[in-house]
């Protein structure tokens, strides 16, 4: 793609997320997009068929952007037990930023659900590889249990859903439960190896 | 209250659960539940004072039952760590019983946390402080880690919760990830003492 197409390209990726944010997911349409960035609607077409693919481009940027933390956060120098937690909790809080309080960008969200469902699995195993290649780092050093590394990873990722699905964050908000730094301690302490002459 | 009194008012939650589960909560009037029985939405009125408080007492019912079986499983003579795995797959399964494949009664369940939240939280309440019991138990014979029971029973919930709200019991059921038998090991895993001489 030349530079001037990636340049539409991203404009219009952020046009979209600035009406989903805005006005919703559903009442936003292709037109509304076009006309803000003074284009027809057929020039927005040329790069997204659907208001679906603009949402699928939407939130690979945003999912782009927490790999590349994670991706950050794997490479330093510290233990896999630090290092673990730090990714669970950067999941959470860039989760949260992007979520809470701004109700439509959940909505954004449960549309993804249910029209991109490969897009959001994918995101899922793109994530789960992530937090799997520590996690089996982990159990290779010792430093954890000798657990299955994948299914290791997919009861963290199960276990602190609370803390990255849209609707649950909000909705969990007025439970009484543990903060996300608690229910980090509390995965973790299944998962690493207890202190010996503790 | 009476007897005939006690009968109307089930038949009324009956009535009223058929109603939720066939045609969902947002379609069903009192009227149409007063019609199924015969009745003048007026006679209903007498007994609930919107659809909302039917809703309550449907969810009410349901929830009793749950607490119901967890109680009984609470009395059994046997460790712990057997009785808190087998409340958590009964909740497990009780809820899933109910709710899975049955997309109207999660509306019901979402109308409730939309309009009777103080009922919601009430249910969780008695959630937690059924398992925490056992927690309590559990530390206090040294089977489990020294952790707060409060703090442990509300992660536990948090940690499972993927298997127990309705509206992630639909859309989990379509990532990769732990069955509740897996999840369940995993929590009871950072619970419980490492066995020594393992």
């Amino acid at each position: 793609m030349s530079h001037p197409e990636r340049d539409t390209r991203r404009c219009i990726v952020d046009a979209a997320e600035r009406f989903f944010r805005d006005i919703g997911y559903q009442k936003t349409t292709v037109a509304d997009i076009a006309k803000s960035l003074r284009m027809s609607p057929a020039n927005v077409y040329r790069f997204f068929d659907s208001k679906k693919s603009i949402n699928e481009a939407v939130l690979a940027r945003f999912k782009g952007e927490l790999e590349e933390s994670l991706s950050l956060i794997i490479a330093e120098p510290r233990s896999a037990g630090s290092r673990l937690r730090e990714m669970l909790m950067a999941s959470y809080r860039i989760n949260q930023a992007r979520f809470i309080d701004q109700q439509r960008m959940q909505e954004m969200v449960c549309a993804a659900m249910e029209e991109s469902w490969d897009a959001i699995l994918g995101h899922i195993e793109r994530y789960d590889a992530l937090i799997g290649k520590v996690v089996a780092e982990g159990v290779a050093s010792g430093e954890f249990r000798p657990v299955d590394p994948q299914a290791a990873t997919q009861c963290i990722r199960t276990a602190m859903i609370r803390f990255q699905h849209p609707l649950l964050m909000a909705q969990c908000a007025r439970i009484p439960g543990p903060s996300a730094e608690e229910m980090i301690e509390f995965v973790m302490a299944g998962l690493e190896q207890p202190k010996t002459g503790a």
